[in-house]
């Protein structure tokens, strides 16, 4: 189970994060490391004791038990809690050397550290929008070539016969798209699969998903979603603009790229996680505001989905890199369209102009939006069901890659086939109007000046199939064909969300939502308008359209399905009225929005947290669970916890670091008082990445002095080392070395913020949520008694019958 | 000066705030406490010295001295901090009570509380709807009243001469609405002037201003704008809105009215600070939504300048109350104005349709957008520092209330002449137009079928003028009547912001901005068109208005004025889009609000900020100061402290609680360890509210022995008493009783957050502001040495030469 798990993870290179050595911290739970983690304490390192009583203990001895007995039969993984997981630092190590630093710079120098903030902020949105841009004009043109080539070969066996050549050519056009999208995907970078939001997501609260923001990432997603979107899968490529803005932003606020080994020694100040953070909020923002033309909702989603403390100068950096986003996107684009300085077409994704003045709703309509919201809201629930299991069975079947990518050819074949099938039974002919938005009129066995009304939904790009279902003239559509589209493309996308491509869920929600909901608007206007309604003929003739516009119902139901399988509500609002151009929706999508999430938590949870949760991502909400006031740090916490003495021997702290069965990534300091029978108190709070950075810099006691020359360590020292710190075995300590020490004060965090261990979960939670912490020692008496890190935290969770906890794993 | 502030203040009603003895707590940094502070040392009470080193007690002497010298001479009290501003508890008190409570409710009780917190939230929405109903119709009635009687006395003495009766006329009947509106402000509740925004912007950010969530408040409030909006000040109905919204809020959430002495016995749990905030927010939320019909608005409004703590669920709660806010005031609307059902006019101020098609901006008009920004952010500068010269005047002579009402009474009479004046010596006829907007057309001396183009300006509700600006045709007003518009308006909004009348700035802003801006667009129009510019007739003649639409610049202009005057950015552009209904201009409002606020931010804060300084509020910012690295908790916190021993004296309590000079609102609880020799520890902390509580049910040890039948203390009782607990004079306490013994143990807060006394200022801020607390104990080996309060943290702030600290002062 657990070497299935690794292969489809989001981290599933395990040689790599295993050479790396940022190995994982074992806490208590975990029932290995309980075994193990009786150090022979050698050297001065502490054991600071349990300290419970008797009933805690017995109580954590029958836990223990059954858990062992549990963790054998773990169907799935979503009741784990994976360990391979790092936490990101959000809370600034400040220590003495970066106290100094901070004390040195001038206020003239904050001043250009903001100025600067702004032009990273300034170049994320502008190299967004660049990304955007070309992912549209290549998608644009490929997909025209693709489907160009595919019609005349229809249009020229229609009349032959023969029409299954044409179904081969697309299904293997289809196929070999997807299959170049699904390699690199599959076998140079396999977390560039899927939207990526669920990364950023967990980047943003705080966990490190490896090379989730590396430059390969970046270029294997944008050429996997090409490839995805011109391949003709049930895809979108808004969702991997999200992914494609944090990764952007990750690059530009650090001055450098590894994986091109170009240092530009600018922005130096920004290596660190917490600045990193701030700038893939607004990376991802500018993504959101390019794919839909939103930068508002772009705003409001790196809030709602990420940033868990709000600064006002923060979110107006943000805000500045969406706008540059979609301006930059619009003006090249314009350009694109030969219409230069026209700034009117913004997003990947355009819904067209909804004229308020047809399209305005009524009170007794509003009934109508809920109830098609709580159907939303239901379809979601559903979605996500079938892909839920989906997902487990690919964990448990398809994890090799090149099974990755044959599924995403078959997955591709199949929906150029039914695709086809669909179009060649459909019988429903419409007339090519003066006016159509159809790019592609197929018109097979239709009457001349006529074309097939299931190739419009079937037979083009989906963001063009969307916009064809909410402006095309009513009638355009029968009823037949909406609902067998629906059907037929709500599988197809379930089955699609989570294949080793990079492919957005945005798209595909919008589409078989617009599609039912057009749907309910002709079958409501039917039903209203006539008594003698029956026969198909009817339904299609526009007449009773004064009230029950389908265009305004395919919107409604693309909302309510986007919002039953996502779960969003004040951002996406935001981001479909951006969308559309029009606030006269507002209300009416607000509501639907709402219901839908309602509605679908009932059932099931979001799209998104369940792929975290499937990944046994450490990912800590937004409150600690309602009823676990029971609980307290005491409970909570890890220990026994290895300290660390201010003056240390090297020795001690090497072996410390190699101990592989207690790689924790945090070390109390603390120092012994003279009276020594009394219990050593804590001063400081040191990281593993920083110990290896003074050990490979050998910045021993003894050295200093007799080499006086030598450098004093600096901030940029850790700076430079930062984010790929070398593991521990890299680093070459000779046994004369280990004899040395090293002293700690300058290095360590002297002020680690501290709870006693009475404090309550949820005030822990609070504390560790808001300040966006590593490591919280948990101290009685100023003595250390144990250590809470965010597995501990993210342990606990709701399920159904109350308070559960999760088992920890090292998958 | 102490004396004087205190008459215009916020908080004026001293004898209140006096007898209610919830008093200040004395800090260092104020010279008079410093002397008193040196309690006698009765009792068990610990004075727990200052711990430093020589140097920085001398650096503090010679501080004192100096500040000394210059508290005599202080010129305005915006360098002042005020010590009579209390704090509000948004850390939960964890004490064994409330444990208990919440470890004693099962998941559905949690369930159901999260059900009331959704009713409430919608039910604050239906009433903040409702009020802003009643208050739009009651205005448009009064308002429609007053001009048709003007108008038909103008009229009528038009031709017969002698139009100065009808400047009498206009002059006593503004001045007779706006005597009734300042005088219920200025004698019954002072606070219930302006627009609210400075207030509820300090209350979401912790401090307590004094009766501002009041019932009678909201009362006087509702009146008070009906009546200087029918006075015809240069006011607007939107600001109070936010206020209004905010105090149902408040009065909802708890279930119960003070004022009214009614309780419902419902809602209990939300008795607290932390519960009573969210709703505040989800209130001030609602208030916005109904004034512009802006729910998304709403939300960012209450994100940007209140909550610094970010919680998903919260901000669907407060995305919920704006909705139902809009459609509740929709709804009312569209049966008042016999169209039921249709929801297309949302918000008290309604911008019009802006139709897309007609107003397209192209590339080359954005620079011209950023200069308009520019321009506004200076002119918003300007406003600020006049209005703050004229702040301090009114501070220093203008505070008795009878002056108050003659100041607002002379403003609504100059009003009156100023625009009578205006309208008698405009020359600009426009012929009446057959879909014209005006609602009062004044012929005056044009010929027939012409009006008067300066009176659809000024003789008319400011609302009604900004629409005309945004949409009348191209033409309508001449370049003239807009500059001497725009320059007497000014002057005129400037003076009456501030005034003891309830109102707000933003349409005053918005209405400057569009006249201005509107000019601009004729401007631009006949430059670039024809060589042959120069008469007036040329300007007004509607033929170059392809692209410098006048409408378009009149918005951006608005967007500009309000936006250097407010520096709202992110909520304003959402705000604005919602108003005008129309997307296509986000982007450019966006520049426009961000260009102002930069500029504007050069010269002078923000207004709301203003009046917020010379208030001298403890208001915390986003961030500490850039360069306050140098400042560590010990320099920062208060000391000694005064603690509490965990059973205490009944006498020692009292007596602390009575000190005056004192008067410190939270004591670090201590505990003596056997040892005698050392000091004691920290081992809880206690609010002056809880012993209050404690001391009213006189929960002495020695009490619970004799009597054993005595309920035990709940929560509810301290939920009884909130949050206006009786001041300690109020409580008798007998000589025997002094004698008798309190055990705080179960209600004390048994883990306050503590830092070490290195703690950088910035890191303690964080700590601060991210869980809104009131105390952190400063701790050395958890020994008590120190307390940070708010106003520790507010007292610094940066200058024009970096790092200042502001004094404190008892006003």
């Amino acid at each position: 189970m657990a070497n299935i798990t690794k292969k489809v993870s989001w981290s599933s290179r395990t040689d790599e994060s295993g050479a790396a050595g940022e190995g994982t911290p074992l806490l208590n739970g975990s029932e290995q490391s309980r075994l193990t983690r009786q150090l022979s304490g050698g050297g001065t390192i502490f054991q600071i004791g349990r300290l419970s009583t008797v009933d805690l203990e017995e109580e954590i001895t029958t836990e223990e038990d059954s858990a062992r007995g549990r963790l054998k039969e773990i169907p799935h993984n979503e009741k784990l809690l994976s360990l391979k997981y790092e936490s990101l630092d959000y809370d600034n190590i400040e220590n003495q050397l970066f106290l100094e630093e901070e004390r040195r710079m001038s206020f003239m120098s904050f001043r250009c550290l903001e100025i600067s903030r702004w032009v990273v902020c300034g170049l994320i949105g502008f190299l967004t929008g660049l990304i955007a841009c070309f992912i549209d004009i290549v998608v644009e043109q490929l997909a025209g070539i693709k489907y160009r080539v595919i019609k005349e070969n229809i249009v020229k066996f229609t009349e032959a016969g023969g029409l299954s050549i044409s179904l081969i050519l697309w299904a293997v056009l289809n196929s070999s798209f997807v299959m170049l999208g699904a390699i690199i995907v599959a076998f140079f970078e396999p977390i560039a699969a899927g939207s990526g939001i669920p990364q950023i997501k967990c980047y943003l609260n705080g966990v490190k998903i490896p090379r989730v923001v590396r430059l390969k990432t970046l270029v294997v997603k944008v050429c996997g979603v090409i490839c995805s979107v011109v391949g003709g899968l049930a895809v979108g490529k808004e969702g991997p603009m999200i992914h494609s803005g944090a990764v952007v932003a990750a690059g530009v606020s650090q001055g450098r790229s590894t994986s091109l080994k170009r240092d530009f020694k600018i922005f130096e100040y920004f290596r660190r996680d917490t600045e990193k953070r701030d700038f893939v909020s607004a990376g991802a923002a500018a993504g959101v505001s390019a794919a839909f033309g939103a930068p508002v909702g772009g705003v409001l989603f790196s809030l709602e989905e990420g940033a868990s403390f709000w600064n006002q100068m923060l979110t107006w950096r943000i805000f500045f890199a969406s706008m540059i986003s979609t301006f930059t996107l619009n003006f090249f684009l314009s350009i694109y369209n030969k219409k230069p300085g026209e700034l009117s077409n913004p997003g990947l994704i355009n819904f067209g102009r909804f004229d308020s003045e047809k399209m305005e709703y009524n009170l007794y309509e509003i009934p109508l939006f809920i109830a098609m919201g709580a159907l939303g809201g239901i379809l979601g629930a559903l979605f996500n069901v079938l892909n839920y299991w989906l997902t487990i069975f690919r964990i448990r079947y398809v994890h090799r890659p090149c099974l990755q990518v044959m599924e995403a050819m078959l997955v591709a074949a199949v929906t150029a086939t039914v695709a086809f099938t669909m179009i060649y039974f459909s019988d429903d002919c419409q007339p090519l109007g003066p006016d159509h938005t159809e790019e592609y009129p197929l018109q097979l066995f239709c009457a001349d000046g006529e074309y097939n009304s299931m190739a419009t939904a079937f037979f083009n790009t989906p963001e063009r199939s969307v916009r064809s279902l909410f402006h095309n003239q009513p009638g355009t559509y029968n009823p037949l064909t909406l609902g067998l589209f629906t059907l037929t493309y709500f599988f197809l996308a379930c089955w699609t969300y989570g294949l080793s491509v990079s492919a957005g869920v945005f798209i595909p929600s919008l589409l078989i939502g617009a599609a039912w909901g057009r749907l309910c608007g002709i079958l409501l206007a039917s039903i209203t308008s006539t008594n003698s309604v029956g026969t198909q003929q009817d339904l299609s003739v526009p007449v009773q359209t004064t009230w029950a516009d389908p265009g305004k119902y395919a919107l409604i139901g693309a909302a309510a399905q986007l919002g039953g399988i996502v779960r969003m509500t004040l951002s996406l609002t935001v981001i479909m009225v951006e969308a559309t151009g029009n606030v006269t929706y507002g209300l009416p999508i607000m509501l639907v929005l709402m219901t839908a999430k309602i509605v679908g938590d009932y059932f099931q949870e979001g799209l998104y947290d369940i792929h975290i949760k499937l990944q046994s991502v450490p990912f800590l909400h937004w409150d600690a669970p309602a009823t676990s006031h029971w609980l307290t740090a005491r409970e909570v916490m890890s220990s026994p916890v290895t300290c660390l003495n201010r003056i240390e021997k090297v020795g001690t702290i090497v072996d410390t670091l190699s101990n592989t069965s207690t790689n924790h990534n945090g070390f109390p300091v603390v120092v012994q008082v003279s009276d020594s029978d009394e219990p050593a108190k804590l001063c400081g709070l040191i990281l593993r990445s920083q110990l290896i950075v003074l050990l490979k810099h050998k910045v021993f006691v003894e050295l200093a002095q007799s080499r006086l020359t030598q450098r004093k360590l600096q901030l940029k020292d850790f700076r430079d080392a930062y984010p790929r710190f070398p593991p521990i075995q890299s680093i070459h300590v000779s046994q004369d070395e280990r004899e040395c020490m090293m002293d700690l004060t300058e290095f360590m965090n002297p002020t680690p913020y501290t709870v006693p261990q009475d404090t309550s979960l949820p005030r822990v939670f609070k504390l560790f949520r808001a300040l966006g912490l590593r490591h919280l020692v948990v101290v009685d008496d100023n003595r250390v008694v144990g250590l809470v890190t965010r597995k501990d935290l993210a342990r606990y969770h709701l399920g159904k019958h109350g308070l559960e906890e999760l088992h920890l794993a090292q998958t």
